[in-house]
């Protein structure tokens, strides 16, 4: 094993990871069905396709007891009056975690569990969020820069991005009275 | 599930978590036997008895898919000529990795397989070292403050000291012509 690959360096003004072993950036494009608003959704796309978060992960081998990190650089902005945010996915073993360190800027997490029951908690710098097992998560910005943070999980996680497409998060994040709030999502499919 | 406890704050200045669920005080007294100059252990303890460091965990249930994590503040200073360390474990369950994150301060970090090859990487802040499994890790501090990290590691790892306790690492760090160097351990047992 070459040991000198095991160390990697975050950029901490910008989040990126170097070095790292995949890269994925989301537009809106690549999400259009996620956010409540198709008529805002459409407005936006007809002039620009904005990059709503990129991913900077440092993934092992999926063998039990290997873990793997990732950085998420979500910008800000919002498709209507619901803020920028990420697809959020259950863990295809649905029994593994995963830590969250949030590095800057302000946001959400959405934890829901298997029944739908979501849940809102702060995303705030140097703070450690806990997704617990058999939970989906989403994570929002609510700030006005990029919301930076290092996500850490088991290698066999895996991502179910299903689920969450076909019947989205029982909560969504919004702009009301200029703050963000957590509604019902009327698009929701129990 | 009481969601909001699923929040830890880090304080970034101190290392210190809030909330956490176990905090471990290691003094000299402690760990006298993994210094190689028992001379210097004897000398200081006759005076004093430094803390070398604390931790601060987070931790969940040994189910797993769970994972844990603690933050490290390692103190600056020698035992002779060997720096402050931490005393270093393989995991119980071998198949286990761990992920350090250096917030501040500067050291090495020593990585030993089973057969007691043992390599030395640098830690320095924001950045992020991997530990294989079925490597035991012990971290050094060769600057002049505080190195602060946090570990997350997945909560079925265990600890197990006596391997390190009985053998030790094969090779320890030291101040030579006043630079941190990696030399052959002369107790370590093969």
């Amino acid at each position: 094993m070459d040991l000198d690959e095991l160390v990697v360096r975050i950029n901490i003004e910008t989040g990126q990871l170097e070095p790292y072993t995949r890269k994925i950036v989301r537009r809106l494009s690549d999400m259009k069905d996620f956010y409540y608003d198709k008529e805002a959704v459409q407005r936006i796309l007809a002039k620009e396709d904005p990059i709503i978060y990129e991913v900077y992960a440092w993934e092992r081998s999926t063998d039990e007891g290997n873990l793997s990190f990732a950085t998420t650089i979500l910008n800000p902005g919002k498709i209507g009056d619901e803020y920028y945010m990420t697809k959020g996915h259950f863990h295809s073993k649905r029994d593994r975690a995963e830590v969250y360190i949030t590095l800057s800027g302000n946001g959400k997490i959405v934890i829901q569990d298997e029944k739908g029951n979501a849940s809102v908690l702060d995303l705030v710098p140097n703070s450690i969020t806990y997704v617990p097992p058999r939970h989906a998560h989403r994570t929002v910005n609510t700030g006005n820069k990029p919301l930076i943070f290092i996500a850490i999980y088991p290698s066999d996680a895996g991502h179910d991005y299903d689920v969450i497409a076909q019947k989205g998060f029982s909560k969504i994040i919004v702009e009301r009275d200029g703050k963000p709030t957590a509604i019902d999502n009327p698009n929701y499919l129990k």
